[in-house]
């Protein structure tokens, strides 16, 4: 008998193998007391020591075999290097006299909660969890799971598998992954993106019905996995993968057209940046240059700030690589403890209430002046626009932009040249924002509509709590007719308007963009394609009616019903 | 030479008198281990006994002097009879072999940390440090600061004054109070109104400028003290206190008095009603009635839940004092953590973006059910109106109103009588309710504008973060439109439209709102009778178009220049 299981699409493509399970040691420390302080830091030294050399030659393997490095072992790397964890851990040998085992395992509890990053970055307690099971597996003698055991071509089932075993594994011998954890934003299914193997994450309590060889075919396109599936099952899955591959075929031909519906309104499909790894990819994706290039990864896990040339270099990098199609640089938008991995201690009884984004930016003017220097001596190379987070009122842009005007001014008085096309504007994500956009539109070159955050205030519900995320609905009509209001009113002022959260990316809720006005998109580089061939199939006026209906209905599941109804299609996955 | 301070208003009149310093000593533990637990243990168990009895006394005290006993001192004897507080010092003495002093100073800081509470209520944090106080001063033998040993008439000056503090204090002898510590909403500000006395508090190392007998005028109605003098000043402020007793007079007679413009538009000003003992300062204030009724005070700091009954007593209490004018009672608006003083920790990263208002209700119907039907029996007492908070739309109103009905067939299948002119709304302070506005208010039967959680999510910005409160402005256009948009809703479906948080009772809001055409304010009871005398002398209709150059401006500090230019009266104090 065969069983059907479901979890979060998280990788293209079907496959069908025998199953390989990767055990998963979580190794934990033994609190024990030392008068040999010495003896424990000596012992944390050698772990130490062997995690480097562990994680160096991951790292020029995963430069290797994936063309770039992962971000989560260079962050590893540098904690290792930094002298918090370090400090930590050898306060706790020689002040509470813990053993070093114990000690790897409390620096590491603190080391997260010294950081609110920790609260809102999976990554980040993701990258130090991996870092301190390293460290106890040295500590402890026991090895980690090892991934390059497998000698056979499989699909790899385990509770979790971390960036670092990805790296390790012989890509040849893998035909899927499939795990027990994990959410569709996670590290670990960006990363498989990149893997084009398919990939299912979130089936919980999977372990329990695999074991090894056992037949499976996961559909990393809907998410499901087949345990020991009947031949009937297995000739279905082979029919649904031939016409993957041929969609795919057929979406691949759209990367060098433009974007066009059917009554011939022309829209902008960007692309979202947020490492520079990601650069090659995207370049690939047929995107119409980047609708948002995040810059925190410059300033995240690390202990010193970038320096102007740093940044320069990024920015020139990426603006040079699109060759003239718009880079929509956004500017830091971080948390105040979310600065660097220093011993800031959080205070915001509600950090997304609190101090972020432009807030930040306005109050240390000395992190955003470099910044607006390295974006405006990087313009020359492409095509440039500056977007401020977190705007509320026409005050705060504007003194967020006579920055860019003085420090323009400075550039050109130092001889340099900066190019004289340089758009700035903001992101729509606060309600007043919403509220003022008519006279915001006034000002900013463009507006973008930051959804994840917006749908948040809206609802005044925390995406992350997931005890309320059932209030926070991209497709409420709430938003929909907020979302309109800011469309209407950057078009009543002759300005462009983008979306640049995940609600850009949601099949459902495109028509309904295109159909209200939005005239760009920014989305991940993948779903570029896909957006391109739904617009192309699309009459921005023929929606009308259903965008009125959708204005007016109750709640989201209202306008799904619409939606659905009248583009089943978007359903069908 | 004479020295003018200033502070922060929070008592009316003004006096002349000479100071008495109170010393206020914070008495502290020192950190001793013991090997005899016992003996620490009956300490501890004595200096509960002694706080026990001198809490009792002041109680009674507080019944006899003041008319009502005072919620600080029932919760701090709740705090005393609950187990919490005991087994936490009981286990840092029998555990970690702590000294008493240590573990109840401890302890009271654990209980802080348990509940959230002590994040977003004074209240209570202050609470449990008084009583941490009078412990370690039976355990440590020191005194607390001694209140009654003023053998004079003069003005007690001192770092901070406790509620118990304020029952012990011989009325007759004391002129007036000023503190250093304290801001305009501080539970001693809200106690110090009930005494009618002149009042100033958060003046700063004031300490270091005073001495005993020094002469002192303080003037509660500015939040000013001049200290030693001129005979001129004297005269001077003597005469603004003649003013202030006319003007007293002039709005007393206000007091049996409609609220009628100079237009003719009728306006209801209720008041907020929070604690039983307010009921009746209410009842003498002026007030067409309760705007809002928060029944917090029913749930926060005991173990256990109220029952229907003791609820039904309550309500009953209120709707028959206020004799038939509206009492808006307001369902149980608390967070997920600060239901009761149990051991549930606190686990939302944004509490103020979670579990809250009718999210709780809704999840736990148990909670919500018997507060309907003691509210729906308390209804024959009077008129009575039902407000649900933090609605973000229709289903989430028609699932509580459901409930309503439910409850009320219910009751009348019992042979229970309930009113029939019950009254159904819900409080609008998430901004997908504003944007919902429309469509809610075909289903409630009023709106009332929360406006400190509105403001707070329009800005994103929390109102106890003071890094962001420059962000946080009642008088924003994105507001002001806001609360246009709502009112335009509510009148479109024939619904009336209230305002029930601060901003309501703002002096510079109030015409505005006014003009706007909301029909209710709800304001603290000593705030209604100035409301009435200005809405006496104003005319909504001339106020137009300085409410359209309000909604056109560009931030809080142009709508503030506007209205301060056609109504400079109200920029006086």
């Amino acid at each position: 008998m065969s069983q059907v299981l479901h979890g979060i699409a998280a990788g293209g493509g079907i496959t069908i193998a025998p199953v390989f399970v990767l055990g998963s040691v979580s190794l934990s420390a033994l609190h024990q007391k030392t008068n040999n302080m010495d003896h424990e830091v000596k012992r944390l030294h050698d772990s130490f020591s062997l995690s480097k050399q562990e994680l160096v030659q991951l790292d020029q393997q995963a430069a290797q075999k994936m063309g770039h490095r992962l971000q989560t072992i260079s962050t590893q790397l540098a904690i290792l290097k930094d002298n918090v964890f370090s400090q930590l851990a050898n306060q706790l040998i020689n002040e509470d006299h813990d053993n070093a085992e114990w000690a790897v395992q409390e620096a590491g509890k603190q080391l997260l909660h010294l950081s609110t990053v920790a609260i809102s970055s999976p990554f980040w307690a993701n990258t130090v969890r991996d870092l301190t099971q390293r460290l106890l597996s040295h500590l402890l003698h026991q090895p980690l799971p090892d991934i390059t055991q497998i000698d056979h071509r499989a699909i790899i089932v385990a509770n979790s598998i971390s960036p670092t075993q990805v790296v390790e594994m012989n890509r040849n011998l893998v035909a899927g992954l499939v795990t027990e954890t994990g959410g569709a934003t996670s590290h670990f299914s960006l990363l498989s993106e990149e893997l084009a193997l398919p990939v299912v994450v979130g089936i919980p309590q999977l372990l329990q019905h695999v074991h090894d060889d056992m037949v499976m075919i996961v559909d990393g396109i809907h998410g499901t996995v087949v345990l020991s599936p009947s031949p009937k099952e297995i000739d279905h899955y082979q029919e649904i993968a031939q016409k993957y591959e041929e969609s795919q075929k057929a979406v691949g031909s759209l990367r060098n057209h433009q974007t066009i519906s059917k009554d011939g309104n022309h829209y902008t499909i960007g692309a979202n940046l947020s490492l520079l790894n990601e650069l090659p990819a995207i370049q690939k994706s047929g995107a119409e240059g980047i609708g948002i290039f995040r810059t925190e990864f410059l300033f995240m896990d690390r202990t010193e700030l970038p320096t102007e040339e740093e940044q320069y270099r990024a920015y020139r990098k990426v603006v040079s690589a699109m060759h003239g199609q718009r880079v929509v640089i956004r500017t830091l938008d971080i948390g105040n403890d979310k600065l660097l991995t220093s011993l800031k201690l959080p205070d915001e009884v509600n950090p997304a209430l609190g101090m972020r984004g432009i807030r930040i930016s306005l109050a240390h003017p000395e992190l955003l002046r470099p910044q607006l220097r390295a974006i405006l001596r990087a313009s020359t190379a492409g095509r440039v626009a500056i977007m401020f987070p977190m705007i509320s009122e026409v005050e705060e842009f504007n003194r967020a932009r006579a920055l860019v005007d003085e420090e323009a001014q400075k550039l050109e008085a130092e001889g340099i040249k900066i190019a004289d096309n340089i758009e700035v504007g903001m992101m729509v994500e606060t309600p007043a924002a919403v509220m003022m956009a008519d006279q915001l539109a006034k000002y900013a070159d463009f507006f973008s509509i930051g959804s994840n955050d917006l749908i948040q205030y809206l609802f005044a519900a925390d995406r992350n709590n997931e005890k309320v995320a059932y209030l926070y609905q991209a497709l409420h009509p709430a938003m929909l007719r907020t979302i309109r209001r800011v469309i209407d009113c950057g078009h009543a002022e002759g300005k462009w308007v983008s979306m640049c959260g995940e609600m850009a990316a949601l099949p459902a809720a495109q028509p309904l963009l295109m159909a209200m006005g939005l005239d760009a998109f920014s989305v991940p580089g993948k779903r570029v394609l896909p957006l391109r061939q739904l617009v192309h199939g699309l009459s921005a006026r023929k929606l009308q009616p259903l965008v009125h209906q959708a204005l007016d209905a109750a709640n989201a599941n209202a306008v799904h019903k619409l939606v659905q109804a009248q583009l089943p299609q978007l359903y069908e996955n």
